[in-house]
């Protein structure tokens, strides 16, 4: 039996408890699974989500969550700048904790949690469910295997359009307190695929940009901008491989893009989240008059595909890649192997992301370490 | 308090049971779901699911589903030919019952069921769930607009590859007492489509086809395929519009494919399954010079998307579309307005069905009714 | 030296005549072209052409052209109800004829000049170049190779949309004295197709629809229209294989489809004449987790492309179709083996769509033979 | 009466020839154009192309090509290093140049040329066919319309895989004394496109990286490769725009990939040369339930199209794109304004390139002026 407590009720917090409640039917193994504690700063909202999400308890104080004794792990849905509280008193708490990325908007906040984390001997996990999907996961074998030879160049590029709008009003995401921009929003998210698939990043030199440099106020006034909407880097990783990494907020007509390209010796992979239940592969073992993309649809051998549907190509969503990061979180929790990113390697990806703006600052190339 | 039974453990009764599980959480709405009693034909694996599907009783014995009074609604998701009796036992024990499709593998046993949910004035729903996915809603909503105008043209292909190796053995699926084949299998899926955009088909002229005359049998023999792979139909639709429908479980390559093609005076709309998450528009509004197939991404917009993920393009997978049918179903029990195909119109699906088998053995055109 | 003669000076005599200017620098074998008399009704614009498209002598008379004593072989590309008077004129003047599709409006017109051509012993080809590209040969050759095993089962559609307007005048092509509709004017192109790839087609079931019954005309008030915009036929080949073939000239957002599945026992082939320069092929020989269609651009390794470009990817033209076309009819006429459609060939296209259209008549299977 | 000549009978030579054989053709107008004297190190395979490609006389000797009194204009399509000596005498000779590009290996020579090309009075163009497409030439006009609004950030690659085979031996593209690699090789391509669209470039900051360090020689041992395939490049515009530019010779499953991302205000356009007969365009004047990406098929209404084929979707090729620019560089020796890149801008490509090198030699950002 493993106990949850949950803290946030928001569009991350709605997927946590969807996960909690369907790991179990999904992969038919594991403890069972009680949706003990139920946490949100307003209790009347507590209340009625705990009844929506199948939580037992509910409770105004998170840290009623945490200390509930019949909670075995947290998680921690609520905005960055509360994470680093939370998650460091859970831990202490002598919980399990599973938090959403990022881990804080200071560097040095982040390393408090990995530095807790690794103190309490607990499992600390993070929620970059991206390198969850069965395309990534497979991809992942793949390279492994070499299918593509030796990895030699890299692209990466996540753009939405939600802050496009040049008419949209200046709100908090616009100041300098709230971090540079999309650099802080987005880089995490490519960042944590290229961790998964290829490993740590050595150097940087990265540029920003503003696409409006001002926007208007509720009162009627005008206020420049200090955030940037986009940010373009050139990457050498520690493997050696170069290649360039790219998020933009701001790009009109991208919704949910995180496309990959992958060049190595003997062939090349295509990803993009947009179509997750598919990617593309470019192999020189086929005859040279019938190389192409192949365009590959996810499937039950693709694992765990098979864990949801039967079927090939009838798809997973979203909401599915929290379905089996929770189950590699069960895992790791009862001690096997998983495939996580945990606080000591999401601490690697919010330094690569800080070097970053400490390239551009200095306008000059960065190690990260 | 909604009481909910489940009767069959394997793909669609897990999806049942996920979707039972999640539904409230989504949507956040409706009574409390109860997962009361689970009946499985093995008593073993009825209890070992019952507990992986958070159900409260398992038993192995289909009745003790329909009989437990705690039981308000009835999950049938067994073969074809279980579903008749079960149905109809359910419906008359007072049971709400939502089944999975076909209705049966005959037409009389089918009837027979209308006729019991029309007697028993309780809700009794069929599992097409293609029918509930946003795009096809928003397509449907499209339509009614009459943004593409008044629709003159209609082309639907259903086409998966599980049968198309000609290695694989022969077994139950190619003996006539299966049913005709492909048209069986899947005519059903493109036909719930139709229905739902454009109402009922009214002539056919039906062609079928075996790719495989015959197949090695695990006695190392040969035996006749009696069944077809593939038919291919002239249709009329009872509101003049003229078009085809195809189907194909021999299509190498082909994973979960259902094309739409719909012309209209206006413009056009494709859509395919296997890129759910998706659809393409053309509006001659749009400048002559601009105009062209807009891909367009399902979104919040697009309901009930943003029940699930409230960001764009981040995509839903196959079991949300039960998800969303069990909210359908939910709704319409409590005696609202609900998207669903009860059997009364899951009748004039199979009536369809028939009518394309009498067509291709009589070698022409066929009224439906 | 090959002396040219070219009627007509629309389109296809362009058309014509780009090819003509260019076959010998692009393939670099061959006699020398000498284009030696255009014939266009209008003498004045007989000049004006004859001036641009670089032949030495004009006429307002066809006779004079197919009656040049240095004209070896003539292109006719006037409307289709020209195309028997003149074919045949040429044939029996000695001279080699390049005929635009359809060969006539009526079957026997047709066999008159199938019958002239035999006579003659001369050649006789028709212009169906989408039988050219580089894509097609190729799925032709891999088709010979058996890479997707034995072929089960076809389908083509070929969808335009310049008679998708509603408010577009009733006009010539709206009346039954220019044929059936779709299928003249369009189902010849797909038929040269499964021609070339597959054979004859044996048996035809068709349907035919009018979008839209009646049209404006010039004076304000409302005609009925008499032909057909779409046909959708069942057919059988001759070697067995059963499929569909779709013709629609009202289907808006289409510009110049031509959408070709060819499903076999080890694996599909796709290809779209939109996007002319690649093809999609799916083979079973690839290992199970990697299955997938590859887009397979064309490239100098696809016969003929290499003698246009030396790089892959960098795309052919419909124009340059007309070019290898003409390259095939000169290989013909030096004697050596060809890619063709000669008039043989061409009248049993010819018959297909005739009894295609008798099919529909008569609400039945026909026997094209 | 326009008299041409023609140094070089290469891939590029015949594609001159190509365009000068069908430009009157194709578009109807201008002067007559008169295939005088072809140019070509070896005077055998001079003759012979000569007859190939329609020219009246040739010469082994390229000096003679230029100095024909009835030469009005050179095509010069041979190796880079001969660029600025045959441009220049031709120039001097008093004949208008058209170039292959780049203009030359290194900068100075191309001042050279640009500069004599200023003194002469003479028209001199390079071949920057890719501008000419009809997809960039419409895209250009909705630029200038705004249809996407003010453009805010740009990203531009061109990949191919001519080198990505590890295996391939080392050959003079390896040795530094070809230049720096992919860099001369291609980046002038989309930089071309980025002028045409959106004019010059201020800064840049680039990498460049070597996917094989070494290779093997024919005589069987290893030598270290001196270029480098790719380069990324961080880049400002003159008009304040930040973006990407990204070029490798050694992407495997590329084979002309040109990609381009341009995102404004109000929408954004993206077009790969590998599928250049479309583009897509999304703006956010759709409403938003249906805003996505319109793939745009090329048609007459896109200039200048129609002049190649009357009807929409049909496609041009790579060879057609030559004869657009044939006719440009005719209607501006007419002294009319035409769609070109003269000497003049070419050297601000140029500049553009050796400054990328400059910068990564120096690993900071460069001020191209």
């Amino acid at each position: 039996m493993l106990g949850v407590g949950l803290i946030g009720t928001g569009f991350m917090g709605k997927c946590h408890a969807l996960a909690w409640n369907s790991v179990r039917a999904v992969f038919g193994d594991g403890p069972d699974i009680s949706l003990v504690h139920l946490g949100e700063a307003n209790e009347n909202l507590a209340v009625e989500r705990a009844s929506e999400f199948g939580f037992r308890r509910a409770s105004g104080d998170w840290r009623e969550v945490i200390n509930d004794p019949q909670v075995d792990v947290v998680s921690i849905t609520t905005p960055n700048q509360f994470h680093p509280e939370m998650a460091i008193a859970a831990l202490k708490a002598g919980k399990h904790v599973w938090c959403e990325k990022p881990m804080a908007p200071g560097f040095a906040e982040a390393e408090a949690m990995a530095a807790a984390a690794a103190q309490s001997g607990k499992v600390a996990a993070l929620g970059y469910n991206y390198t969850q999907g069965p395309a990534i996961r497979h991809i992942r074998k793949l390279l492994d295997e070499k299918i593509i030879g030796e990895v030699n160049h890299l692209r990466i590029e996540m753009d939405e359009d939600f802050m496009a709008d040049p008419d949209a009003l200046f709100y908090w995401k616009h100041e300098a307190t709230s971090g540079y921009g999309a650099l802080d929003d987005f880089a995490v998210h490519p960042l944590s695929l290229l961790f998964t698939l290829f490993g740590r990043v050595s150097r940087v030199m990265c540029d920003m940009a503003k696409p409006y440099a001002s926007r208007k106020t509720r009162d009627g006034t005008s206020r420049a901008v200090e955030t940037y909407d986009s940010a373009s880097v050139l990457m050498h990783m520690e493997n050696g491989v170069a290649g360039t990494l790219q998020v933009n907020r701001s790009a009109w007509g991208r919704k949910g893009r995180i496309a990959l390209q992958i060049f190595g010796s003997k062939g090349s992979i295509l990803f993009d989240q947009e179509r997750a239940n598919e990617f593309q592969l470019y192999v020189t073992s086929d005859r040279p008059t019938e190389q192409g993309y192949r365009t590959i649809l996810t499937a039950p051998h693709h694992e765990p595909y098979g864990r949801f549907i039967p079927a090939p190509g009838h798809g997973l969503g979203f909401n599915d890649l929290k379905i089996i990061e929770c189950h590699e979180l069960i895992k790791r929790i009862e001690g096997q192997a998983a495939h996580l990113i945990e606080f000591a390697d999401g601490l690697e990806i919010e330094r690569t992301v800080h070097a970053m703006a400490r390239s551009f600052k200095d306008q000059r190339w960065v190690d990260v370490r």
